[in-house]
């Protein structure tokens, strides 16, 4: 059977802010059949993960990620790879079969053709809906876990800052904050966004950080002894303000940069000089060193998820149409928590 | 008996870079007698440490320096206490009596006078000159080692650049890490200290960073495969460079910032991007935080010394009046190792 496959790529290297003309839908007939013996699989997608890292790779190229192996570079009219669950069309790979539910790089388009060396694995959705495997079972879920309890080395009773705390990581590490004996304030963009963390998550403050003239002097309101731990999602000048209110011995859990990613003059200068008195330690990390985390990890979620303790938020656009909107939102506050695009119906 | 006390002083708070305008030599009469039963000691100051980081207290006041308990306030008119040598000339504490070595913290002066709460010991020379008890057995010596050994936690065959590398620290990690089986390069500021390190110190490399019209490329070509560690003095525009030429895993000792104490416009803006790729740490310390390594570091350091495989760079003024000039010059390196003044013979 032969069928029309359509996905999303991008015309140009992105250059600052990504915007709708800098992609374009693509299609190209595609035979839904793989050579028996050939390792390829044919995957019919259904969720798709749209991150804010994908930028790295899609604009002008540095010399850290060409050295680093992560986000690797997307050529202009190539085919973009995102995590996300998909179902089995047809595998030369005695590992899966057809109507296998699947999860691991699949790509922004309608049909996978994975060829190759590929990262793929039998999904068995434990009644939980399939996006949860896309979001909080997935990256997304083990990053906040495996920065905060990892990374940031938490004591109970300490005082955590999330920045970007409504998106696909914050709120979750403000849970299990919370969840673990932490006072944690989060800050977003928007009213809507801060009454979700204070209401529904229980955090114990928020703030909408546009509101705020002043970054230092806010946080200095809403951490009069000090914060201990802020996990970093955005960089830049909220960076230099949480330095400024941080505690000695307090930790930085750099996970992202989403402030700079599009505007390299944004960078964070922080207070070196705070960082000596104050003995603050500052560490980036990538998930992907944390992946003996996941059994633990994964254990504790669905508890707390069945329990109710844990509640993830999901922002869910659907067709393949809406891949670059999707997209460009992550960099102006339009999603709340995790973005996944919807491609097909299981 | 009374006598005519000396002591360096600043007429105002600081602004910017020290020049000998801000400082004056007041004169007090001092009667050389203890009460006693009154923990009360006199001094007769033999040698003091000039140290960069005075300048933090001798300048317009951050809220950091205020909260930190560490490098606290100088009034202009105060007594300067620094680090140094003495020799009791009269004791009202049982610990000390009339003549004996002590060390800790003394003044920028001819005589202290130490009341209340102080922080002093008897001084055993062990056969070394005083001047190394101010200099390699005290701060300068525990702050290179436990930076090197505990912040840095080198790995044998790691890569190791060290800045302010002829300074009163950077000499010593540079040993210390050559001596553990690193590869070392350090920079420092002319030609002459350039040679000392390769000479004399034994560092694989080193470069004057006044010739380096580009830092991130001098860093690249002294470091073909990259650096490990990076063991901070100055902060500034060389971290930045220093940042974007990790290795992955790599660490950061942040001990000082010389560069940015006198200019905080010379802020390190490193890219944060590298820092969560490369999954780098960036971390404060202070030494009084590893104290508890003092009697590992100092027979370390003696069998070292008295092996021979370890050299002491000093550079020692005399008389109380090149105080100014002399921390003045850390700020221009004007320095060789280590600064102290001599301000009298045993």
């Amino acid at each position: 059977m032969e069928v029309i496959n359509r996905y999303v790529t991008v015309k140009t290297q992105i250059n600052g802010e990504p915007k709708e003309s800098d992609f374009e839908i693509k299609s190209t007939p595609l035979v839904l059949s793989a050579e028996p013996g050939s390792n390829d699989v044919v995957l019919k997608n259904l969720y798709v993960s749209i991150d804010p890292y994908q930028i790295n790779r899609l604009k002008a190229f540095s010399s850290t990620q060409k050295t680093s192996g992560y986000a690797t570079a997307i050529t202009p009219g190539q085919v973009i790879d995102a995590y996300g669950v998909a179902k089995v069309v047809a595998s030369g790979n005695p590992e899966f079969e057809k109507d296998d539910l699947v999860v691991g790089m699949i790509t922004w388009g309608e049909y996978s053709v994975l060829t190759g060396q590929y990262m793929l694995r039998k999904l068995d959705p434990m009644g939980f809906p399939l996006s949860y495997h896309v979001g909080i079972f997935a990256f997304s879920g083990l990053t906040a876990y495996a920065g905060f309890f990892e990374v940031c080395k938490p004591k109970k009773g300490e005082k955590v800052f999330v920045s970007a705390a409504s998106g696909s990581i914050g709120h979750l590490v403000g849970q299990y904050a919370k969840q673990f004996g932490c006072y944690v304030v989060g800050c977003a963009g928007s009213k809507e966004k801060v009454a979700l963390l204070k209401d529904k998550l229980g955090f114990d403050d928020a703030f909408n950080y546009k509101d705020e003239p002043d970054l230092k002097s806010a946080l200095k309101k809403y951490f009069p002894e000090g914060i201990d731990i802020y996990f970093d999602n955005v960089g830049g000048e909220m960076l230099e303000a949480a330095v400024s209110n941080m505690n000695t011995f307090g930790r930085i859990a750099a996970c992202g940069v989403i402030s700079e990613y599009t505007d390299s003059s944004k960078r964070a200068a922080p207070d070196m000089l705070e960082i000596v008195y104050k003995r603050i330690t500052i560490r980036g990390f990538l998930t992907a060193d944390f992946m003996n985390l996941y059994p633990d990890f994964l254990s504790a979620t669905v508890d707390h998820l069945r329990t109710g303790t844990l509640h993830t938020l999901e922002d869910i656009s659907t067709g393949l149409e809406s891949i670059p909107q999707a997209f460009i939102g992550l960099f102006h506050g339009g999603n709340v928590g995790k973005k996944i695009v919807k491609l097909g119906d299981e």
